[in-house]
């Protein structure tokens, strides 16, 4: 046992007495204002007891007998600020080790809390390098996910984390923190709040921006249902710029329901999204906005004054209120509103989110008014607060691979060939040398698009138009009114919140934007939010769309010279997560057009074709290796276009064979369902069964004329008619009803 | 020839001359304000002759030659306002008719510009009281039009009409005055601004709050060419309440670039959404805030103040830039800014947006700013404005079939039966009487969707969120993670915007929203932005999604009654524009749950089987009646769902029958789609090809592990191998594979 363990103070967990709070409350040191350009750095020195004047429990670090030794991890405060030795040891946390509910964590002092986020904070680092995960992002919100789950209680209360990547301290609070280092593996914790997982998790998310939606419904249905519980909904200061918060808000301002809004404002998007030469801050207006709020030095003088307006929010003026009042309405005005104010939002801030106290302070108060209607906390945190490394790095350290905790140096594997995502890059970079009408639109994605290697190539002719996929696509489609060649680069899976701006105003327009959908198919461990399983289904389904997939990395950059080739209508053109296999480049890493709606033949085999749509190319090639050892030689194409099929080489297939399979790495109705159609209704499937479909042609979606509607789209009666006709072998009767 | 066009003054449209601009200018009257509440009711007096300074000229009403006579319509002015009479004659326009292009308006006077907005006003109610369209927001912008066409030139400038509507003045204007009888028929032209149609619809419309995105391309892409012409988004106060505007603002003033926004704020939502007690104002905090910028006392001592403050607009402080000046920077306040201002925009108002003189102006003063930035015009406008009978009806006559312009009595034909929209709502109300967890959701359609008539029933249980589909999604979904029902009812294209939602936020999540998918299929006359041809296919490809389609009315309603039924995944059923076909409705119009995933058999019949799915069942059973009399008797079977699929019934049509045919309202990749991957995955396909389609499977985009991915898929080359061989015939070796 070491000595160090046996000092550390603690509380049990169950304590209802309020002696212990009220011995220690006179000692207990304010949590210190840390403001955010004047963090204090860790310590790396050794440890020293910590004494205070609190009940000395003996307590082991939970789950380990013997690693940890004095010397190699501690956590402690000093002053105003605590101090942790990340060596690379199991810390001991001994506070953090009798919380295995919120409910442990009660009846805490301020002191405790502080202790606890400590813990916390060294324990999440710990976990994290030996799993890699969202690291940042959880460091930046220890003491809000510590006060939220002090002073409400979850599953009553509901705290929704928006986006969920920084819900690691909310995880390890409410009973998950066994189970941490299985997180983002099969079987193991999702990297994202989940409802399956937990009755702690009250919504899951993985996309950003719809926490304050969620949480209306919640705060509606609550008082529909009679309920009294909080709901608290956590949004960063990237997404709350999305159009959905925007509406989110502009709803509860009008049903004035009561909703805890907590704005944590960090300056990042919280995406993967640094540029080449530091952190990505979000970019909008509204961000200049938050900003004034912080600095502006009449925001000081105006929240001096907002003291003596803003008395009926609380009721005496004691120092709980006092501390309330001096957050509170901080914008008062002439006017009288922020945005926030505006939108019928009562509005707090900006409060330091990593001074627990303060933050205890200003939820038990909200939670004491009786009825405010909706919230807004504003709060300002830093991302990857307390751990040196990530405070250093240009990305914060936002989602990493295993790690040294000690440096920060991820373990990343080297490979030879780079990601289909820088491949992408480097070939619009190439087609843009010699174009300069090609431009560039990505939502707050600059990392994860590779876009950002164009951005310094091409300062004015790249966009990022923040979290806002929606005005991303129809901004590409206005930029394409006027000549210009828009790459509207966003992931599969984010594409889906900007699907109606592709079909109104991008595919019936038929304005050539180039969807660039990176991210397609499976994407490991980000799970099931993130996978795009869609876009092939929700892409090839409209009727101007040319919709493509490149098997490898050459075939990606041949692609994009395609889209950036096709001129008179929208295309786009998917690719993985992860990293080529290696395809010979073309020359100079720039493509060539590949004409519209032809695929290749790969290998020529014998009865049985497999034609293979975008990356799954490579598996069937591999399928085709392991059958040839079988001496089974199969034909392996590779479709290259869902839209428009190229009907001969399908034709060829299936003349030429006996069994065709498709493969797609994405849902039902896309690259198969295309195939099948246009199998079946050209009779080549024709056997004991003949099968036909009537749908909408595409002709007559896009030029839908609004009278004869039926006759015009050929689903008429009379339609069905000619065609049982014609297919009983009844040409001459079937000429009758057309 | 009537005498009294021989008294109707009027100018050549092609002079170049100042002169008589010079002469006239003098006399001029100076444009009235009329405040959106002191509306002078228009007279209906007989005509008396407009006498003028100006050139007479004698001039025929285009394209009539003898059916004006005196006394029949009239427009004149008197005092401040321009009386028109209703007659139902078609009006004299001497004016308009020298007007074919924006070119010929240029050098008009104010009084000139007035008079042709009367006339434009008198022409438009004629019009679409012959053909029917969009009556009152067309009617609200006839000033609007008209200054803007006179101060900006297109299609070298771009004017962008939001949901577009409103642009039949700006269609007359620009050269289609001779189509107007044609709109929104065949062949017609379009109900909105369609890029193919015309050069100086810079972009096409129909869904709302996209044209500030689309001008900010525009601006931005000007910028990058080098080009120096004006881009102008008109957008309504309902409009910008949507996050996709918020987005765009946001952009906008991060941008900086040259914008004018035109926020036509004529308190309705411009939508057929009237409430059953009168017209729709735009839910939402910011509505309020855009009210109280014309109530305030404040906002007035405050513009006064703002003379003062903000002369760096203008230059000298001539009459012309004063009026500017009066306008802008109307909230000057402590902080510095509205809610417009806070994002970046330049903001001038409110301006009385039927005073054409000073719109002329400030339009003309923003146009000669050198580098303004994004500039918001705030207009306050009527909607009908000028036709009496539109501004007394509850729903301002938005949208009307044709109509008598005397008493704008609408031609409406009776119908037997209801819409289905009515018997959706009344089969919602008969289910909400019995289960108090029942809500419904609309989005600014409570007309439309037909929640109007829950709403009046079950005030606290209808939530209109306004033009907000995303957040709808989230909000019900939110309501439902509490244990609500929530019924969301949006129409098929609409619903196109929350798709991100419906798939991260409920279908992933697997919980009980119900989506009521009104408008599917094809619309009619609003042609294609309102198709609702995807649905299907968005909707199928979902691992959880029930997906249904009613043949009937009486289907519809059991359908209401199985999704309130369907309390443990998300579900959907999709109906069509239009009324019902009299189907005998269920005891007391309260449906009974459908078995989920059992179609029907309606006819039995021999070697031809018809599936259809929706509405289209109807059009398969007149087929049916059809070939009976050509002594076919083909089988008929109503799918009822897409998902599941009934796999019993489509194994028995296909067993049974030599030919299947599937018919559905909607695009490729939908039902006919996923009959073909069932039929085709179970050999029953299979003849001389068998065709297979690996797809990712429900289960695994559901519950997608995050390692092993492709294993856990059964997309590995692995699986592929397997496939081939028990295809060939092999199971042993394809056990191997798997």
């Amino acid at each position: 046992m070491p000595v160090f363990q046996s000092l550390i103070t603690t509380r049990t967990a169950f304590s209802t007495s309020n002696s212990l709070h009220q011995i220690c409350s006179t000692m207990a040191v304010s949590g210190s204002f840390i403001s955010p350009k004047s963090y204090i750095t860790p310590c790396l020195t050794p440890p020293r007891p910590n004494h205070t004047c609190r009940k000395k429990f003996i307590l082991r670090a939970s789950g380990s007998n013997s690693d940890n030794e004095e010397g190699k991890m501690i956590i402690r405060k000093e002053r105003d600020s605590w101090k942790i030795d990340f060596s690379g040891e199991k810390p001991p946390t001994p506070l953090l080790d009798t919380i295995n509910y919120p409910v442990h964590m009660k009846n805490l002092t301020t002191h405790d809390l502080e202790q606890l986020a400590a813990e916390l904070r060294a324990d999440i680092v710990y976990s994290v390098s030996k799993t890699g995960g969202h690291l940042s992002a959880s460091l930046g919100v220890v003491e809000l996910a510590v006060a939220l789950h002090h002073v409400f209680s979850t599953p009553e209360d509901k705290i929704i984390w928006d986006v969920g990547h920084q819900a690691y301290p909310h995880k390890i609070l409410t009973g998950r923190r066994s189970r941490m280092h299985t997180i983002r593996k099969t079987s193991g914790l999702a990297g994202f709040p989940k409802r399956d997982e937990s009755v702690h998790d009250a919504f899951g998310a993985g996309h950003s921006s719809t926490s304050i939606s969620a949480g209306l419904g919640m705060a509606v249905a609550r008082d529909l249902l009679g309920k009294n519980n909080y709901v608290i909904s956590v949004i960063g200061d990237g997404a709350i710029t999305a159009g959905q918060a925007f509406e989110a808000m502009n709803n509860a301002g009008y049903l004035d329901a009561n909703l805890i809004v907590v704005l944590n404002d960090n300056k990042q998007v919280s995406l993967p999204t640094a540029t080449l030469d530091g952190p990505a801050t979000p970019v909008g207006a509204l961000s200049r906005a938050l900003s004034e709020l912080q600095a502006s030095p009449n925001f000081r003088k105006l929240r001096e004054a907002a003291k003596n307006i803003t008395k009926q929010i609380g009721g005496q003026t004691h120092e709980v209120a006092a501390k309330v009042d001096e957050y509170a309405r901080g914008m008062i005005s002439a006017s009288g509103s922020t945005l926030f104010e505006e939108l019928g939002l009562y509005y707090i801030g900006p409060v330091d989110g990593h001074n627990i106290e303060d933050l205890t302070t200003i939820f038990e108060k909200v939670k004491a008014m009786p009825a405010p209607g909706p919230v807004l906390i504003h709060i300002v945190t830093e991302k990857g607060k307390g751990y040196p490394p990530a405070e250093a790095a240009a990305d914060k350290m936002h989602g990493v691979v295993k790690f040294d905790p000690k440096t920060g140096q991820q373990f990343k594997t080297k490979s030879p060939t780079l990601s289909y995502t820088q491949y992408f890059a480097e070939a619009l970079i190439k087609e843009a040398e010699v174009d300069n009408k090609i431009v560039a639109i990505h939502a707050a994605m600059g990392g994860g698009t590779g876009l950002n290697y164009f951005q310094k190539k091409f300062p004015n002719r790249c966009f990022d138009v923040g979290i806002a996929e929606q005005h991303a696509v129809t901004f590409a489609a206005g930029l394409a009114t006027e000549g210009l060649k828009p790459f509207c680069t966003i992931y599969s899976s984010f594409l889906q919140r900007g699907y109606d701006q592709v079909v109104h105003d991008v595919d019936l327009q038929k304005l050539p934007v180039r969807f660039a959908m990176d991210r397609a198919g499976l994407v490991g461990a980000d799970g099931p939010t993130h996978c795009g399983a869609f876009d092939i289904a929700y892409m090839a389904c409209l009727p101007n769309m040319v919709v493509m997939a490149p098997s490898d990395e050459a075939e990606l950059m041949h692609m994009v010279a395609t889209a950036a080739a096709i001129d008179d209508r929208p295309s786009c053109f998917r690719f993985p997560r992860g990293n080529g296999i290696g395809a010979v480049l073309p020359p100079n890493n720039k493509g060539t057009p590949i004409e519209i709606g032809k695929g290749r033949i790969l290998i020529e085999g014998n009865r049985v074709a497999i034609l293979g749509y975008g990356v799954m190319v490579q598996q069937c090639m591999e399928a085709a290796g392991m059958l040839k050892s079988q001496n089974i030689h199969v034909t392996v194409a590779d479709a290259r276009f869902c839209k428009p099929l190229d009907a001969d080489l399908i034709k060829k297939l299936a003349k030429e064979h006996e069994i065709l399979i498709t493969v797609e790495e994405g849902s039902i109705g896309g690259f198969g369902s295309h195939v099948a159609h246009f199998l079946s209704l050209n009779g080549i499937l024709d056997g004991p069964l003949k099968l036909r479909s009537m749908v909408l042609p595409d002709r007559y979606i896009d030029h839908g004329a609004p009278q004869d509607q039926m006759e015009e789209a050929g689903l008429t009666s009379r339609h069905i008619c000619a065609t049982v006709l014609s297919l009983l072998g009844k040409p001459k009767e079937a000429l009758k009803f057309k």
